[in-house]
């Protein structure tokens, strides 16, 4: 049995606002908390039986524990098919340390508003082993429900954070790429093993601020190269080719 | 004014039994239906008087047109927030031609279900100059109005084959690709310019049936190579990394 104040917190959970007051988000699902146990230890779990019966080990004693049925669970989850467990997770953002992500591969999202397109790029990240994401202020929440439940563990092996985005870049001494639609030819330019990545908003792409920033204007070709096509590519796909193309150098 | 009865049939082409049966989908917005347009007649269009000011040279005597306000556009739009147009297009699906893949660069999805995913994948194959897609019977319908309004444009240079997947395969003459976990690295095999490039089931990836007439098996490497990280790449952003792959292999 679930409180019914515990019930308005979890549901809280789902606005940012009260994210940032409880510092906790909501994860869902077996496979997506089995993935964030390892890291991190949840502030509450309501779980059915079953998954407790399999995983109550992986929990520690500081962990609040509602054993629910199907129903219940239905009443706090903040998806539309709930499925065996629902954790409350610690929000545990680490400073930004810009010294540390001198010698890295760091991806820095210009207003990416859509929280689908946030998880899959955080994915693209954990594969292409990208550990720190720079978000600026109008990029979606990283914990907000769509983006936890797409990213899935990724969530837990990738830093994100969130900054006034110009004022790092002017700051940072590292090659800054970008694309653009009137950039160069990625296949033709040299790539540093190093560098920081930026992939801009849905609709408008870079912004202005942010472009002056960027010393190495990308651009993925289309092809055959120059032909009529779709104006530009989703940006998580973009995001994706960019990445596989940085490491394939490395490789 | 609309009249009931035809509210009822935009509202039924929400459905894929009803888009058969009629043959035709619906598009909304001014951006896509403007692009469109040039591609192919609409059946019926619901537009503001701003709209058709500005469009209707476009729109032939075949169309017929209901100028509307906002409220009445609310009334037959399938989306949450309509946009001054919405169209009812017909489909138009072409005999597939196994003759005329021979040369080309084909995708063929092998059960992927979100209409989203397989609305960037059209986005894709258009940037990349690849106009034939065959779809298992399995896989998201093309039609579907979150598929319609996520490919854009793409829609119409892109033709959609429907078809038995595994029958398609087993008579094609050329090289089939797919991504496996535990296929080869990509960078390291060679890569003809034409062939069928097999993508596979969100959860569940290529199916066996498909699987056994895939000639190359490729994987895309994560970094560093065979570390521990996201368990897979989202089906559309495998698609955009090794199409973008194959296409540079051309340049």
């Amino acid at each position: 049995m679930i409180t019914r104040a515990r019930i308005k917190w979890i549901k809280s959970l789902e606005m940012r606002k009260f994210r940032l007051l409880h510092n906790a988000f909501v994860a869902e699902g077996p496979k997506l908390v089995g993935e964030l146990l390892p890291y991190s230890t949840p502030l509450y779990v309501a779980a059915t039986q079953e998954w407790l019966t399999e995983n109550s080990h992986l929990l520690s004693d500081l962990t609040e524990v509602d054993v629910v049925n199907q129903e219940e669970l239905e009443r706090v989850s903040l998806l539309r098919t709930p499925q065996s467990v629902l954790a409350v997770m610690p929000i545990r953002e680490k400073k930004l340390d810009l010294a540390t992500l001198q010698s890295q591969l760091v991806i820095a999202l210009d207003g990416v508003q859509d929280p689908g397109n946030l998880g899959t790029i955080l994915r693209i990240a954990d594969w292409f082993g990208i550990h720190q994401i720079l978000c600026s202020e109008g990029t979606a929440d990283v914990y907000n429900p769509k983006c936890v439940q797409s990213c899935m563990g990724a969530l837990a092996r990738v830093e994100v954070h969130y900054c006034n985005l110009p004022d790092v870049l002017a700051c940072i001494q590292m090659p800054v790429y970008g694309t653009f639609l009137d950039g160069t030819d990625i296949y033709g330019e040299a790539l540093s093993a190093y560098g920081i990545i930026v992939m801009g908003n849905e609709g408008n792409g870079i912004s202005k601020e942010v472009a002056k920033l960027v010393s190495h204007r990308l651009y993925i070709p289309n092809f055959p190269k120059g032909s009529f096509t779709t104006e530009s590519l989703n940006v998580a796909i973009a995001t994706g080719i960019v990445c596989a193309e940085f490491r394939r150098r490395m490789n």
